[in-house]
């Protein structure tokens, strides 16, 4: 697929965006897109898997590169979907997955930035936030709990740390699952239908589904101010999750094809070695 | 597969342990066993998934139960194929690696068990060791970083420790992952031999290798030492993947099965809640 027609440019409307659609996967011909899509999704992991083996072994040879996959979206949207079928056919020793609750009361006591900057990744992993800093500007924005003043400094701080881990050596890949309204009232309903599923259900879901428009409020004005030529967002439109998974997936390959990682040289004697091998 | 088999009892023997034998495992009449092997492990992960979920959810009901997997044994001995293939089959946002490596200044600052404290699972989750407390007195007593009487008390303070952690509802499993000397020489040869692997080599392994006898007494010591009741050790033959990782699955989906952990009930009215989706 091409994953190039989510990116968030200039003049993106949210609203404009068909959360049922699958941008840049060729449907025609195709009876069952579902089906090829998990296919195609499963045919990637080998390649998924190498280029993060890759990246891993770069590091041990001095490399600085890592990547970030930032994954937002609202309650149901299948961030959990994500961590098992995309970011789960990778190597768990290369991936160190962050999920950001409500601060706790340390970390109130920093800037909002401190406890993300403690988990990103370093060189040769794939960090991955299950939501983020984002929360603090829409959450913040919804429920006013910052000032206008106040969101306004942490828009601009945002794309500066960001551009900050981009000169470190880190890609950054921003995802939006945009869920629709109908898909996300199916889904909450399925939690209330089935016991096993009441766990991932909690009363404060409907309370943030009250507030619908003023997320997407929220998120049109965050895509805006934090969308850079560097360090795009990417809106997956996220009722058909075998879509979005394939979207993150190759998202995710063209983070680490971008840093196109290499074998390290052995920095031993690779005769010698041999020999001592031989011997022991 | 029969795993109870693989448990360290009392008068065993390291020494007896056929590290290319698969004990446990039917081959009578199967003319691949790697291939039913494979296939076993396979046809588990669904089951394996389904145990980590309920664990999960459990905790959040407010359960106790959390699973430590602790996997030791000689370089290439398979600790990174059980990581992918057998942690790596288990949704990522329920499982937290740690790989320990050469203590840091600080962690020698503190008692050996400290840096590992800190990385015991919380409730719900399955804690995976690659490498662990257990080099403290492997290397310990080898390379003679520790005198007798500080092994003597190591020993008991990992005892300690370890039903400590049980009676804290951490059910935890203790692999030693026993390769042969022939096949580690064959595996560290195949390092040697594709450029694509010279980052996994390290010309250490080549000296810890000619202590080998030093190290399978110092195994033995500690198997005898620390395999107790309520923690016992499990000696996995290794010289086959195939079947370690198959034997490690089993060990661990049957830590689940003892913890037996079971969906928790809605701390909310369901039927109220169905009522205020449906108005949203």
């Amino acid at each position: 697929m091409d994953a190039s027609t989510l990116r968030v440019g200039p003049g993106f409307r949210l609203a404009d965006a068909d959360p049922g659609s699958t941008p840049g996967f060729a449907t025609e011909g195709r009876r069952s897109p579902k089906k090829h899509g998990t296919a195609e999704l499963e045919s990637h992991v080998g390649r998924l898997a190498e280029l993060q083996e890759r990246l891993f072994a770069a590091s041990t040879g001095g490399a600085r590169d890592a990547v970030l996959l930032i994954v937002q979206g609202m309650d149901t949207a299948g961030k959990g979907g994500i961590m098992r079928h995309v970011v789960g056919a990778v190597d768990p020793q290369g991936v160190v997955i962050t999920a950001f609750k409500k601060p706790t009361e340390e970390e109130l006591a920093h800037d909002f930035l401190w406890r993300v900057e403690r988990r990103v990744p370093a060189p040769g992993l794939i960090g991955v936030f299950d939501r983020s800093h984002y929360e603090d500007v829409l959450i913040g924005l919804v429920r006013s709990l910052a000032s206008d003043e106040e969101l306004e400094r942490r828009y601009g701080a945002i794309v500066d740390f960001e551009r900050g881990l981009v000169e470190r050596g880190i890609r950054v890949v921003k995802i939006m699952l945009h869920v629709g309204r109908d898909e996300q009232k199916k889904r909450l309903g399925e939690r209330l239908e089935r016991p096993d599923k009441h766990w991932k259900y909690n009363p404060g879901d409907v309370d943030e589904r009250l507030l619908w428009d003023d997320y997407q409020t929220a998120y049109q004005v965050a895509l805006e101010r934090t969308s850079t030529e560097e360090v795009p967002w990417n809106v997956v439109p996220a009722d058909k999750k075998w879509f979005a998974r394939l979207a993150v997936q190759q998202l995710l390959i063209e983070a680490l094809e971008s840093i196109d990682p290499q074998w390290p040289a052995a920095d031993f004697d690779v005769e010698h070695e041999k020999e001592r091998l031989a011997g022991s």
